[in-house]
């Protein structure tokens, strides 16, 4: 059986082994001669969900995701709200979300059925990955530090 | 010719550009069927250095520098301020010092020498590296922000 084309996403800022654990399950759905496209969350997208920008900025975040070893290619997410579009650039056989992306399978797949695009969606399970898994735990884990001692260590 | 053992070391606390080149232009030290082998400083290193902890633990820093396509492995620091013991174990041909990485390159050579150890002390360049290339930024950026907002982000 020849390899797939899984595409994944996020914002990947600060990488932790959340980041790692995701991506590497995704690449395993590709199999050998697959290849796992990752799609970086533009900063404008990430202000906009979360009324703040991102510490990286995007094409930083980019380099960092791709110098990955299960990582074959990112690239940087597109400047409309409508996913098809990327979708048809990149003609995943599987897109893979992550535990805890929120989306709606059902309605992405009727969207991507009436694009005429094939791809099945698939979410990943929550794998155990110990330590620091969040960039938000990160952050406060720098803002704590500094609090209590009036430095950025 | 056959490839070689490079030894590349550092703290690799919050990963960002400068680490991908630095490891980068360490590896192509080595060749084609050499290997990258990288020390990372241990918490207790990282604590005595700068009065304060890591922002990510060593294992957890261990696993996302291994994580990147050109490392071929990485592994802790040894508890011991003699540095040739963890040198003696690795027995790279060359250890790559980064631009920044303060280290007397006679001394060390010095004292190699006279346990025996050969190898050679190079100290890459600061090659260009756009973008958020130090820890110290990288946390004083999320400080700031902090500071700014009254939020983590």
């Amino acid at each position: 059986m020849s390899g797939k084309t899984i595409l994944a996403a996020g914002k990947f800022d600060i990488l932790h082994l959340g980041h790692l654990a995701y991506l590497q399950q995704a690449r395993e759905l590709a199999g050998v001669d697959g290849k796992l496209v990752v799609v970086i969350a533009l900063d404008s997208t990430i202000h906009g969900e979360r009324g703040a920008p991102p510490v990286f900025p995007q094409e930083q975040r980019r380099r960092l995701v791709e110098a990955l070893e299960f990582v074959d290619e990112a690239v940087l997410g597109y400047e409309t709200r409508d996913q098809t579009s990327i979708v048809n650039d990149v003609k995943p056989d599987i897109i893979a979300l992550g535990y805890d992306q929120h989306a709606d399978i059902d309605e992405l797949e009727e969207m991507f059925v009436r694009e005429g695009l094939k791809c099945t969606i698939v979410r990943l399970e929550k794998r155990e990955a110990d330590g620091l898994c969040s960039s938000t735990l990160i952050r406060k884990r720098i803002i704590d530090y500094y609090r209590d001692n009036g430095t950025a260590r």
